[in-house]
């Protein structure tokens, strides 16, 4: 399935967070990750997220879109590349 | 149809993006809004947009879905009430 995860999470946690969504999926822009994944790396990624955040403070939005047809993505202005996280 | 929109904007411009947002979705979370909305609305909304931002430095991604069916929401962790926004 195709999924889109938006975060806000206290600035102590934010490179955790960044880090373990990396290991699942594609950074799109500011706190958005975008991707493929299938239902059982996104539980587990999720459970792993769970560990992460502090609950009462952080909040971590999840979009599951079944199928990835059902979905159209417009980039407007410029569309960042994956690597600018790096830098 | 169902949009969410993320923005990744200069500081000089985030408010009136954010403002401009506002006036046609619901604010989710740090710079992502989201929320029912029809073409003609959504197109009147993408043209100010371009007018707002500045093309070789910000960038604004759009998701649509047609049918708001065919798209699952999770929040883990904190539920961010719209109005924290104006806080």
């Amino acid at each position: 399935m195709f999924v889109i995860i938006t975060y806000d999470v206290s600035d102590k946690r934010v490179g955790k967070v960044c880090k373990k969504l990396r290991e699942y999926l594609d950074w799109t822009q500011n706190s958005v990750f975008e991707g493929e994944i299938s239902i059982g790396k996104l539980s587990k990624c999720m459970a792993e997220l769970n560990k992460i955040i502090v609950k009462e403070e952080d909040s971590i939005y999840l979009y599951q879109i079944n199928n990835p047809r059902n979905i159209k993505k417009t980039v407007y202005g410029k569309e960042k590349n994956p690597l600018d996280i790096f830098l």
